[in-house]
């Protein structure tokens, strides 16, 4: 039983980062900045069970779609058969255990299988499980250096390739990648903070009446679960018909040169590593104008998109950005508003 | 042999730390501070000894409830058969070694069985032991981080989920953590202190006549311990009644605004780091209510499940809190009062 | 051949430390600090050698004392047969290897049996050779955590449960720890140094005839060490006798409410941690009387025992006691002589 | 679907780097230091897919040229057949992962198969993969020492040598090795760094109207990736010509002594270890020539190569040149000029 | 080719130190410290080479005396048949290699026996080839602690005692240990320092005359090593038979009071740790009297035995004792003069 | 296809350092400290293929001279068969990887071999391989020190012996080692440094003419490699008789005091550790007369042979000899000329 999204009191900024990335899964995940106890996890499982089943290959380790990039072994059937047969399969949010190996990660050879039976498999890993889905990585700063690595690299890739004593399997690996991370206890390196897609900041609330509702809601759960989820089904299912649309709607949506010039506006002066941000704020500020149910990007939705690209790109320690590097941003925000 | 729960000497605050745990488990568990040589494990150990017997699935490594969750043996079972046979056995203290690995925690594939009969079968772990048992973990602090995650992480889930080399295996783990930990030897981090329930300040006894009164019982427990037992049978029964008809009142005392505005109240102004404080102190006042047999939640119910709830999250060594932190907390717990 | 215990010249206080844990083993070790060079473990196997032969169960690798607890397989053999075989077996002092694994301690699973029969045995360990003898730790300083942790837990037990893969088994681990320990070789932690009952300090003979009296004895035990022993035998089989009877005295010996406030008058006001200190002193004051052939506690035996079980409890360096507590122990000590 | 090289705006430095590789892989590979997210993975794996198929050994795992130097196996066949199949395979880029073993960078033995069928059997490594294309390096400064060692070592023999347990493999292994680093995340060893022939430095493109078309390409591909490659087809196939054409004329360009004396007297007054440095620039200059169209070598063409060939064997960290080292090295390439 | 004993240099003081380790072993071994290059290890080869061969149990990889205490294996043999088959066997130095396992030094199971037959065996070590010999360690300060510890407990018991997974063995292991050791490349802890018998400092020799003789000699023994070494063959009798007749001498030299009472007159004033040195000046002393073929000891052997072992435990680094240390001594020698 | 030894341009005493040495393989090897790029193991691979070949058991992996030392199974051959076939082979140089283990250095039982066929068999490391050639070790300082010790315990003694698991095996293991190290990557311990033989340092060349030489070589090697080494081929000849007849000379080459008395003349006031130097300085400069084609030792063969042997011993950093060093050592080296 999890507790609705829609439930969740606050934290605005977490939900939208979270939403725009399963409208846009290219625009490269959320890192999700702060406090011990802010539901954080409990805000991704909620995401996932409210989005509509996915389409798989019928048995398929990879979650393949089948009408999309398939892996080596659905290839394979392609081969010997008519078509694929389907299935349906719930989205959900795989989590990433500290300590995980490169093995374990990516796959690698099923030695039992081989010792047995005398022929290589392949033996699917945490990618694998997470292709389609959201992959959770809380504490990502305490991950090791390699297998950060490992996870961004087929994060931008969309495929994990496997090459292990001369089998080689290929499967497609697109997910939506959450990474928490509390900035008291080390940091990641500049090199893979950036390759976030988007970044928030939650907090504890301190009004009054919120936390009140908060315990509110969180006793009526603990409860009778099933009650409470009943109670919540109507703005659940608007939700999630405003996420589907939206993915549709994305590929309808131009991005004028009025559009590029205001985001480069915004970045050129901002002393930034490479372009990935420029690229993030076009693809996030689509996304958020198709949420909204706009066919045409706002300087609003640049400001917004903005707003979750740049902080953790403008220093080593997103929020030690300095008085005047914030005013500098604010007033170039300022200044692409018509 | 074990020395009885009722007969232990002093030591209040950690006798009632865990008897809230045990009549509400959702709490989250019980963090024991302080010094070494004071019946911690001890007083575990008789409490569980105290319990009534479990009905289980008959065979069950996991402890299964029939009438509860199932693990993914008992659930094929009842695919063949009509129902689960039932039996009944003593609640007991799990101990978690230091040096554990993340495989004997959450259980692994059983390679030998898989070497010689050529199916993979999960083997148990810890976790599976601990299901609906005390889990004891002597200096916690001294566990490796990854290990203290995944223990918090089932403890909040109450499910172990274990997939290795395609074999998944669910099983319910429902425990009451107790941690112990001396504070001059490191600490835990601020992220995995949080996540105990309540925690409690434990030391030598003072007073001269208890310190005889403590010589005086473990002289006749260690002569005939038989006896000795005997001796306190009545007083163990009592308890025990207590501790049972508080676990089915708890449901029925209601949690009005008027409790929740004075837990909001002590805590909103305090900095606290989410809102893990506030749920446990809804419960554990609730307990409290319980297990003294009133029918709703008084301030003082709220004030003593404060003193439990708050202190470990109000700085990062929990005795270190400032004077005027702890006049804060005083006069914030004293305003809450009629 | 061993050289004779009462041949030893001089270190009367690990002499009578030694004695009174074998009169009593659930007083829980001595640990012997101090100088290399002092025939500390000669001291131990030779008090082994001169203490009467164990009754065992034949062929159990336990030891186990065919009138008290069994191992599993004891337990198991007395289910088909009538009665347990018995053997005699020399008492002995097993060393503890520095670098021990916690397999090797406390005994684990047979591979190589499992893999050749198919049925998983217990493996046994150190622990279960040490069963009603000597564990002997040299530097025990030098050991990892975990493994003292686990020497201490069931030198405090008493048994030895050991689960693995489905398997469980469970034998008698009651034995005599003695530590030794270097300090200025780095400490153990408080927490360790607590658990060993006693704790006595060696040095070097400075007086010149002991010294020449050590090289006497020791070149005629070289020389032809059959006659050095048999002038020993009468002294030897004195002391054996002496021990023999206290064993059987202690159970006899009260302990009055006299002999207990005399106890906690001086623990209390020592700033203790814990309860240990008063338990120990009670019963090594205990066994002191009864080897003395007394018929009660006087405050003599207390204050010998209160010599014995403070002073590594009073500060982290046990010989770093600062002169103003030296003067308070003196001081109390004095206070409860009549 | 990959981005098309010559549609990469900017970074003509890297771009020229790259090229001047292709058309002499003798002279050993390049370093690209600096930001992160300047598309230097995309660089080279467009380049790879721009070049035209190799003409390889069909099912030969190591892409052996069947009119180069051999692998052990082909070398074999050739000894009962008449003459090697050929097939073609496009070039590709192969990635280094960061932790890799030294066993599976240069190929082991097949356990495996020497268990199951008691032949030795060599199973190739990621140098076999690079045989003939790219080696991808990403961060190569966090890589351990002696893997860069082995790597560079590959790259300077052309050949790759594995004796294990009495079995020994040789196979080509030319490629063009490409490193990138970071420098404010630690340094590569003089020693390594010496051995990349050339050293690019990148950054993020601050002009504006690149930036926006730098998006607009970018919404362009992502949006009908087909449509953009067909775009661009044109210029590829100019710029595949134009290395193809090279490739062949290097071997025509003479390098006369005043070509060697410009370049001796660049280097000579620099302080540098060794004659690394001349030769680079020797070969580097005459792949420019011919890259440009021209028949002999310019003093254009040394100050360039020498651009690329000296800024990291000038200094410990290249980009800490001083200010008098930078004029020196300017006023020597003035020197040169005609 | 071993270059002769007695041919070798000056270095009387380590010469004496191995020759009085070989008399009476019981003496604890001989520690070198000093220079690189001082024929240290050619010392000890070449004295091993000098000594006549020893009487072994034929095929007994443990050298065991058909005289002496037994190897299990031998014990078994003695069951089932009359006596031990003898053999010759010459002397010789073992080496132990520093980064030796413990496993490789006291023995293990031999797994692949126990894999292949069935049947537990035992695979004997380093320990194992020393028994009778020489063991000779360089640079024991670089040893890892336990293994010195395993090494120092084989060498006080004379006896190494194995036990594995149910299988016990016991064998001789009476071996002369020699250490080497350069201070300035980090100590011994002072606790096995101790444990060495003797020890003695070497230099390289500074005497023109000297230097030339060892290259004479060493270009003689170059040119024709058997000339060579039948030009000091007699010199070499004439050293063994003064050891063998001493070996059997020191039984018969008494050791009375006025010599104990010169040991301790010298010891008992120098602050040392323990009684080894007592005893160890004793053997030697003897050792020393039966080697200049006295029937008494005399002051003079005190003396030199003193010199031998005592600076080593005067201070924590032995040529570091400071100037009134060493008077101190000095003066304490004189005083047992006659 | 190897750049010719005699078309190296200076670098004149590293050549006569390894020239000496393959005159004299007991002078003990080379060490070559400095700059990267300075052609090092092209010398060495170079003078190994100019040398002539070697005359070799047939099949032998340990390169066994049929005249010389055999190892174990050659040994065993010439039991059963009357003579062992001959071969001729090249030598060459030997690598050693960094991060090699000793197994593979020294080599080890060949376990898959014990697996299938149950008979134990030694597997050769590469110290087999080197037996009679080069073997060369880049950045020698970069090793681990226990692989050091192995390597320069081999080469003293010019025999490798393994024992394993009761399997013994011994081969001869006579190469020419050549380490080289740059010092400003840290140290060799003295310890180490002390064993090589002779050492020289490396620079790149300043003089202009010479560097455009070094390219002018390159070039016309890299275009047709076959034309260069052949127009090379006189030289190369010449050196290697002139080798070859050395290598025969040096044992008519006597050794007179006055040859001695200069050598200590000049070691003697240097401080120096052991007598290793003297020994070397004897052997080379009988090595260089040889060479020159002289009959005896002149003082200017001495002074060259102290330059290659005594820097690296004079201080722990070979290159910071101080001022008044290197003037002892010139007036000592002056003092011995005539």
């Amino acid at each position: 039983m999890i507790f609705p999204f829609t439930a969740i009191v606050g934290q605005e900024e977490m939900k939208i980062g979270l939403i725009v990335n399963v409208i846009d899964p290219s625009i490269g995940g959320l890192l999700i900045m702060g406090e011990k106890g802010t539901a954080k996890s409990t805000a991704v499982r909620s995401l996932a069970e409210l989005l509509p089943e996915l389409t798989v290959v019928k048995g398929c380790p990879f979650n393949c779609d089948p009408d999309g990039i398939l892996c080596t072994d659905c290839k394979e059937t392609l081969k010997t058969e008519e078509h694929l047969h389907r299935a349906k399969k719930k989205m959900r949010m795989v989590e990433l255990p500290l300590g995980i190996t490169e093995d374990r990660l990516i796959g690698t050879l099923d030695i039992e299988h081989a010792l047995k039976k005398g022929e290589k498999r392949f033996e699917s890993g945490i990618l694998a499980d997470a292709n389609r889905n959201f992959l959770y990585v809380d504490e990502v700063n305490l991950l090791e250096d390699h297998i950060v690595d490992l996870l961004l690299d087929s994060a931008a890739m969309g495929i994990n390739s496997v090459e292990r004593e001369g089998v080689s399997f290929t499967h497609p690996a697109k997910f939506i990648l959450v990474g928490t991370m509390n900035p008291e206890e080390g940091d990641l390196r500049p090199q893979l903070i950036d390759r976030f897609g988007l970044c928030v900041q939650v907090a504890s609330i301190a009004d009054k009446e919120m936390r009140m509702e908060i315990l509110r809601r969180k006793a009526l759960f603990d409860a009778v679960p099933e009650n409470f989820i009943m109670s919540w089904l109507d703005e659940q299912k608007i939700l999630a018909e405003k996420i589907i649309d939206a993915q549709s709607a994305i590929n309808n949506i131009a991005v004028p040169d009025t559009v590029l010039e205001k985001i480069v506006t915004v970045t050129a002066p901002l002393n930034l590593d490479g372009h990935r941000a420029d690229i993030v704020i076009m693809k996030a500020s689509r996304a958020l104008a198709a949420f909204r149910g706009q066919d045409s990007i706002t300087a609003e939705n640049i400001r917004e998109a903005a707003r979750l690209a740049l902080p953790h790109r403008m220093k080593r320690l997103p929020f030690e950005t300095t008085d005047s590097e914030k005013e500098k941003l604010a007033s170039l925000l300022q200044e692409i508003m018509p």
